[in-house]
Order: C-alpha cells, then structure tokens, then sequence
C-alpha cells in the first residue's frame, strides 16, 4: 500500500478537437464538436420564459376544442351545443392543476419534475410510473403536435393533405437535427413564433366576436349530422376527456425554475399564471366563437381554419393565423426534443435505462435520447397515418397520472415537514391532485378501447423494463466488485497462433507471439491435404522453430477443430492463460474485406464465450491498390 | 535449417462432427455434415443420364414454339404460318450443335464446359467471357425455367395467376433448400419425371396428329389479331432467335462425361444423340400440332396447355401433361443449381471470384454458390414479375456465345494437334461455331432493344469484375509474399490498458497485461472528473504498482484521446509493438449488451487501422441472471 504509484494527467485541450469517428457530413450537419466546459444554462427573463416553455401549452387550443366536437358530433349536430360548458370545466381544471403547480415551483426552486417529486416524496415504483408516464407523453407531444401543425398547413393548402406523413417526417428529422447540433433555449429563436401566435388568435378571436355581435356576421346553417351514438353521460365525458388535451405542458415551467432570472421561483410562479390565464383565454374563446359561427368537425379542415376563413375570409391573414399555427406546433414538438432526453438521462444516471443515454454528444446534447425520440416519434406518424385524432386518445392519460402523482408527491412532503402554512398548501396539492387523478380514471375508461389501453401496456412495459435494467446494473455491479478478490496470478501464458498458409502476415503474428510468451505454438486446421503439405515443407524455413500442429478436419470446419485443441490444451493446463492470436489482413478498400475468408470473425465470435481464452488479431495491413 | 522442428497431426474424426457455428433450425433444414471423405461421384447409366442431364434441354420445349408465335403474332394471324419453317430451322441448328458437341465429348472425357474448353484453347481473356456469359445463362435458366413452371400450373388453375410470383419464390427457395442438403444426382429423383413428360408430350401429339388428321377434328379459327407491325425479314430473323431458346442447356452432357459409365465418352455421345432426337422431335411436333390447330398466343395460358386443351379436353390427362410440364421446369431450374455453383467454383479456384465461393459446405455442396443463385433468380423473378416472355430476349444471348466460343475453341485445338483426321473434325466445329457465332448476331440485334442489352452490359461488368478480382489477389499474394523477407524482431513490446474504473474486470485485465510484458501502463479518459477522482482513490490498492496516465478529454470522445496518446507512443518507441488490452463483459443474454457501452466497439474499429498497434479484448464473463 505505502509503495510509489504513478498517476499522471494529460489534458490536451485542442480547440478544434476532432473524434476520430466522425465523418464530413456529420460534420457538415452538427458543426464542430463542443468541449464540456462550454455548457452551462443562460438566465431568461419571465416575458423570454413565457415563449420558450409555453410553447407546448399554448399550441393544444390548436386541438382541444376540435377533440370535444368531434366526440359531441356523434350524437349529431344538436349535441355540439354541450362543448362550451365542457370547455368551461376543462378551462376550470387548468385553474386547479395551476394553482397546485405553482406550489410545486415553490418549493422545487432546483426544478420539481413528476418524476423527481414523485420519487422523492412516494418512493422508487411510483416515481418510475411516473417516469414512463412522461417518456409517453413527451413521445406522443411530438406527434400530436407535428400532427397537427402538419393539418393546419394541410388546411390552408389541401393539395398537401395526401402527404402529410412525409411531411411530418421531414419535420421531426429537422427538429432532430436541429437538436442534436444543440438549440439553446434562446429567446431569439422561441420568442418570435410564440408571440405571433398569441397576436393571430388574439386578433381573430377579436374581430370575430366583433363581426359576429355587432356586426351580426351570417352564418350558414350547419350540415345536420347522422347520429351514430346516443348523447348519453359517458359521451359528455369522453368529449370532457378528450378537451383535457388543452392541459398538455402545463407541467413545463414547473421544471424549467433554474432557467429563470431571479428570484426565480416567484417569477416562474408568475410566468406559469401568465400562462395559464393566455392558455384558458384563447381555449375558451376558440370555443365560444367555434359555436356562434356553428362549426363543424371536417376532416381536412380544422376548427381552427374554419373559424380563421369565416372571421378572416381567405387572404392573407388567413394564411399568417394558420402559418402561427403550424410554427407553434413545431415549436411544441421541439419543446419535448429537450423534455424527452433530459428525462432519459434522469432515469439513465439513476440505472434505469441504458447508460448510452446519459452520454452527451458532440455537440452537448443528449445524443441518443434525442435519436431514439426523433426515430420513434417518425413512426408512430407513420403507424396512425399522421392523423391527429387518432393519436389523442393515448395522449392525456399519461399527462394526467404524471400529474396526479406529482401532486400527491407534494401532499406527501407537506405532511412529512409540516412547515408553517402546510395544511392550506397541502389542501390545494391535494384538490390538484384528487381532481387530476379523476379525470385521470375518466380518460383511461372513456378512451379505454379507443387507444388509451395501448398507453396502459406500454407504461407497465416501460416500468418493468425500468426495473429490470436497474437489476442487470446492480448485479454487474456485484459482480464486478473487488470486495474480497483476491488476484491469483495465472501460473502460465502460452499463445496459440493459427496459421492457413505460410505468408508475410503469418509470419509477422510469429514474431508477435514470440514477443509475448515463450511458450507459443503454430496450428493449422487441414480441409486440404494438399496445403498442408505446402505449409510443412515452408515451416521448416520460416517457422521460427515454433511446433506446428495440424489438426485434421473431416466436416471441413475451421472453427470446431479449433475448440476441441484449446479445450484439450486447458484440460491439460488449467490454470494457464491462452492468447490464440489471428493473423488477419486490413484491406484498404471495403469490398476487398469481401474477398478474404470470414473465418477470423467466425473464430473470434466462437472464442468469445469461452473463458480463460483471449484472441487477438494481429493485423497485417495491405498497401493501397 | 538444420534445426528439429515439431510437426504434429491430430486426426479426431468423429461421425457426429457438429460444428459450432450451427444452430438446431439449420441442422433440421440441412441435415448433419458430411465427412469430406463422403464426396465422391457414382456412375450412372445412359438411361440415367438422359433423365439427369437433359431436363433443362427437353423442357425448351414448353415455351420455344410459343415463343415463335408470340413475336409473328405482332404481325397478325396470317403471320403465324411461318412458324413451322423457322421450327425447321432452329432444328436443323440443333443438329449442328449436337454433331459439334459430341466431338467435344469425345476430346473432353473429364468434362468440357465452355470455360475450361474456351480457356485452355483460346486463352484466358475469351475463357472469362464465356464464364460470364455461362453465369449469367444458368441465372437466367432458373429464372425462365421457373417462370414458365409457373405458367404451367396458372394455365391449369387460373385462379393462382396473380399469386405466380409468389408461386416461383417458393419454388426457388425450396430448390436452394434441397441443393444446399445436397441433391445427388440420383436417377431415382429426376428418371420418372423426365420420362413422364417425355411420355405425356409423346402421347399428346400422337394423340393430336391422330385427331386431327385421320378424325379430322374440327378446328375453330383462330381470333383475328390486329398488326402491330409489318411482317419483315427482320421480325422473322427476330421469332427465329426467340426460337433458339429450345437449345439452351444442350451442352449439359458435355459438362459432366466423367458422371457416365465406362466407356465415358462413348456413352455420352449416345446420350446427346439420342437427347437432340428426341428434343428435335417434340420440338417440331408442338409446333406443327399449334400450327394445324391455328393456336394463337394468349397470355394466361401457354401454347402447349392449348394443344393439351384441344386434344385431351379438360379431364385428368390434360392436368397430367400440365403436371409433367411444370416437374420437368423445376427440374431444369434444379440442373442450374448444380451448374452455377461448380462454374463459380472454378472460377473462384483460378481466383477470378471470391474465395468463399470455392468453400464446401456442411453437407459438401458450394453452399455460398447455391444461395447466391437462389437470391439472384428470386430477385428476377420479382422484377420481371414472373412473366416467361420478358425475360426470353435475355435469355439466349449467353447461350450462343459460350456455344460460339467453346467451338472456336475446339476448332483451334484441332489446328493445333492436327491429330489424325483433324481436318473434318476441325470443319464440324467450325460449322458448329460459324453458325452459333451468326446465331448469336442475329439475336443479340433482333432482341438487343428487347432486353439483350442488360446481358450485354452485365456481361462485361462481370467480365471485368473477374479481372479485378484476379488483380487483388495477385496483389496480396505479392504483399504477402516471404521472398526476400528478413523478420526484424521488435525493440520491444509495451502494454497499454485501457480502464475506465476500478473492477474485477479491469483487475483481471491487469494481471493478463502483467503476464504480457513487463512494460505495463493503464490509461484512463476523463470526461467527468468525478470517476477520475474515484480511479485515483482505489488505484492505489488495485492497481498492482502499475502507472496510470489520465487522459483528460474536453469533448467527451473516449477514442480519440486514445489514439493521440497511441499516436506519440509510438513516436517516441519507434520499433515497439504496443498491445492494447481492453477489459469487456460478455453479457449471457444478447439484450444486456445494449446495456453496456459499445466504447469498446469503436476503439477496435478504430485501430484496426493503425499499423504495429494490437487490440486485446479481456472479457469478463458475467454470470446467468
């Protein structure tokens, strides 16, 4: 222990450092990698905070009043009438949830997301459960809101509606690539779109009401609608599930706290009423004025389009509401490309998904998260068609148990501290999460059959992956540990050659082997007689005196005969190690590895799996031609 | 040189050999392996023989009349007449061919393919064109002997016509499955259907010629066909060279004298005579028949199912001849199977093609030929849609240029011995050649827009593809070449480990490191500083005394650090071998490998291109759980 040991440290910091592993057009694509020391989060200001975390809350009134309707049109044109009081108690939900959230900044200045409140108040499983929650629903924000950023352009230009999948792809590899070189949460970038989109719906909400009160706009008698289901309670309800889609990304601010200049809990606490007042304003006002003007669900149009050509007719401001539209919903999908990966680096640093995820790519991001999102987010578009309403039904269940538990989370810590004033803050987490978890069991059993069991399965999938990951970490963990090991020297080291001819780069893996032990021997496997007698009349030359075994081989395999030897030779001595060394060629161009047998891989994946062998490929490395 | 040096051979021959690299469901599909002692060639009878080898022959016949038709067909039905006078032409070319071949049996007893002949005769460069051109025949073989099996079957049973491709997948998939098992060419497998379908067609047309001439079977006129194009020299030139499909495979005897019994050659002289009298037979018989019944080309049923049809009615007989019709194709796509791996076999020995293809397999076929024929016809089959007619045009230009070149051979060889009686013998295959050569013309130009361009070009891709081939390995055998070789020992060998924290495996890496070379250093890169801090601490215990140099790396890439610390390694040791030890898990299950880094993965695709540097993995065998 007392004896010298060397440590020694070099850092060579190289501005324009480049991974041996990257190619041009990697580079051309995410610019020049970034070193650890540039990270580290910018302060925003609460008017910056609103746009860049508000993007995700405020773009689903471009969907939620749509989502009522469509379930209210089934019982028929009359029933529509039932959506402004459903967007009454969905708007009275956001109050709830809002209000609870705002206690949840409070005390979380650090950043209080679900599965950190939940973890840390309720424990492991049910912050996991929250965790799979989330990891669904930031998956399903990018493709509901892709989705429908892609109908709104598909609304105003129709000629595009057949390709709307592509378009959406083309979208989510944009946002990933944008990602994955690294988007700063900037004001520059965030602010513009966001702003605009409140200025659009502001505005047409305005005029609207203006020319249908006091100007007394005309509106064309509705299409009467076939009845295919009664109007009963569970109908009302699915049509109230279906609106909480509006509550999407409130949770947003709650997270992002540290981001905020400050005092940063009072002004995220009061960029999130901000939010949600806009968020409520606009969502009650799209559909107030969606029933005055007796609209309904087409579907390639949305409401949103209809009212924007009914209050604005079809010029160019049309075009700039819907254009606002379509930049929002993008921006929301991106909202979820720095949720998503960071979530999975929570869950990978604490050993519950692959450590892969919490490596931080060249360009500082969370690489692999962002791929895996941007991979799976094109295919859910792919799989329900790009269609909105078909991804709904799966979307607001995970939202709202995330919620629920989060909430419960902080009615736990509440009680555990009884800090002065807990039994009020208690009360209102618990009114949040009481009602959130309501509407919770609503959602799961209205949309049930409609896709929400599909969010069901793979939540419980996701857990139990969770859970077994963590397992296989800590028994390697176990496994690896030096507690009570003690190193037993190998009493030997004898290397095994294998040779097919008797060339260069034989001769050359000889002359390695001699390097590293003196006990080194030479064996060919014999499929042709003929060759090893050109390799014996050869060796007598150039095998160094090493012994050459042959071994003979009857079913012409290389690999089989090759076991049998090296389970023999460690029969014979157990407690040696044995290097068999490989000499292979490096091609210089890649069709030319096609060229050359396989067997040195075929060896090497067979040799892998025995214990106390270790294959080494020496190299010999062919002239470019 | 003097020196004793030990050469060994161990011989464990086991009935029961079961290579490592098989897993169960290849052992069901495929069988055991077979010893290599087990190959061996029995003899066969002419009877046999005519049965093995003249099912790709004989089976022309199912679509060379209608191929006749089809082109005279565009110039309307009074066109159709010429049908028999060019069947009498193609016949007499087939008797040319015939007296030609028999002269190559009697010159070839241990087989004369046209590579071999064209090669040895005429030299490499026209050996390889007739290699390519064979290759390209016997692809080309499968496919339309498939495609028209096919077409056998869906003119029996319309129904299965839009599931034909399909239909011929399948059937290609199981002919590569029995080949890889290893067909012997047992006359118990392919004498009853050859003689069936030789029977059946005989029956038909003695049947038919019965009906027609001495019952005087009326006969409906044949359907007005409009004209598409004008009856010119060039369209009959073009219908003769659709024609010349009924000689393909007429030089499989010719290929395989040594398979026939004593006297080799004699026999297989008999053989062919009696095989083109036979085809010569059907051939004019089918096309007089189609000719007094005034059939027309219909594309969902072929001509010789008319002719069945209008003869046999619609009872068992006539599914009995489609039967035949459809086994004998098979069987000639089967005959391929064996052509195409052994044609690639020789030209893989004479380092034209890849190595693998000159492999054995399991069961002592060529199994890589095999399956890349298999995956090749499939591919065709799925392009060209499984329609026998547009893959017709491709089909024969291949064929006339090995016949073209392999009698130019002989005729050269007979120049060149001036044997007694060479003169005549040298004429016949001059005739033979000059013919073909003209034949080959004719179609190569009368069907070149057709698609005879695609064989054309893939001809000379192929031909220059074995040049390239041949290149390669003449350059790595000149690399590896020991003339003039004198072995430099190196100054000395150093170990370098690579660590990225402290235990059990990296420890078991360390003592294989130890036991290596005394030179040991571990290096560590740093991308948190934090495990730096954690190594630093238990080094001092595990570490064995060995110094540990910490790379620090700001942009995070563990490979690149490596390589510039390797890079001056190697700089300041010039003549040192350095070996990298990387320590690795072996996971028991293949998912827990994505839940490790793939690092190491990158580090050895990474050096394997540097030169003097050798990469060593130490795995660490986890446990089951």
């Amino acid at each position: 222990m007392g004896k010298y040991v060397s440590i020694k440290v070099i850092d060579r910091y190289r501005k324009s450092g480049r991974p041996e592993d990257s190619f041009s057009l990697k580079r051309l694509l995410l610019g020049d990698p970034l070193a650890t020391s540039q990270s580290g989060h910018q302060r925003i200001s609460k008017k910056v905070a609103l746009a860049v975390f508000s993007s995700d809350a405020l773009s689903s009134v471009a969907y939620a009043t749509e989502e009522i309707l469509l379930v209210l049109s089934l019982a028929g044109t009359a029933a529509l009438g039932h959506g402004l009081p459903i967007a009454t108690c969905v708007a009275a939900l956001l109050l709830i949830v809002a209000f609870s959230y705002r206690q949840t900044i409070h005390a979380y200045p650090g950043g209080g997301g679900a599965y950190l409140v939940t973890k840390e108040n309720l424990g492991v499983g049910p912050g996991l459960v929250a965790g799979a929650a989330l990891l669904l629903d930031y998956l399903l924000t990018v493709t509901v809101s892709i989705a429908a950023g892609v109908a709104a352009v598909t609304s105003a230009l129709p000629s595009l509606y057949s390709h709307r999948v592509l378009i959406g792809i083309v979208l989510v590899a944009l946002i990933t690539l944008a990602n994955l070189r690294g988007i700063r949460e900037s004001g520059a970038l965030f602010a513009p779109p966001t702003y605009f989109f409140i200025f659009c719906v502001a505005a047409m909400l305005i005029t609207g009401f203006f020319r249908v009160q006091v100007l007394g706009l005309k509106v064309p008698a509705p299409p009467l609608l076939s009845v295919s289901e009664p109007l009963t309670v569970l109908l009302l309800l699915r049509a109230f599930a279906s609106g909480c889609t509006a509550l999407t990304g409130v949770e947003a601010i709650s997270d992002a706290v540290p981001a905020f200049r400050e005092p940063e809990s009072k002004n995220a606490a009061t960029t999130l009423a901000w939010m949600a007042a806009i968020l409520g304003t606009m969502f009650l006002g799209i559909t107030v004025l969606a029933h005055r003007l007796q609209l309904v669900p087409r579907h390639d149009e949305t409401i949103l389009s209809q009212i924007a050509h009914a209050v604005l007719g079809s010029g160019v401001l049309y075009y700039l509401v819907q254009a606002g539209t379509a930049l929002i919903l993008v921006l929301a999908a991106n909202t979820a490309f720095s949720d998503f990966p960071r979530l999975a680096f929570f869950l990978a640093r604490d050993g519950f998904l692959p450590r892969q995820l919490a490596n931080r790519g060249d360009r500082l991001g969370y690489s692999n998260g962002i791929i895996l999102l941007g991979l799976l987010a094109a295919l859910l578009l792919v799989i329900f068609q790009g269609n909105t309403h078909a991804i709904i039904p799966l979307y607001a269940v995970g939202v709202f148990l995330s919620f629920t538990l989060s909430q419960l989370g902080m009615v736990r810590r509440w009680y555990d501290r009884q800090e002065p004033g807990w039994r009020l803050k208690m009360l209102t987490n618990l009114t949040g999460g009481i009602t959130t978890g309501v509407v919770m069991v609503v959602i799961a059993s209205t949309k049930f059959v409609h896709g929400a069991w599909v969010v069901i399965i793979l939540m419980l999938l996701l857990y139990f992956m969770f859970q077994g990951v963590r397992r296989h970490y800590g028994f390697v963990a176990k496994e690896l540990s030096l507690e009570g090991y003690r190193p037993k020297a190998p009493s030997g080291h004898s290397v095994v050659v294998l040779i097919s001819g008797v060339h260069r780069g034989v001769v050359e893996a000889l002359e390695y082997a001699r390097a590293l032990s003196p006990n080194v021997t030479a064996v060919s496997v014999e499929i042709d007689h003929k060759a090893t007698e050109r390799i014996r009349e050869r060796w007598r030359e150039w095998g160094m005196g090493i012994p050459l075994t042959v071994l003979k081989s009857s079913y012409r395999s290389v690999v089989k005969p090759l076991l049998d030897y090296l389970d023999d030779f460690r029969e014979k001595n157990p407690n040696q190690v044995v290097t068999v060394v490989l000499p292979e060629f490096v091609a210089s161009r890649w069709w030319h590895h096609l060229l050359h047998n396989q067997t040195a891989f075929l060896i090497k994946g067979a040799l892998l799996f025995r214990p106390g062998v270790v294959v080494t490929s020496v190299a010999h490395h062919l002239g470019r031609r």
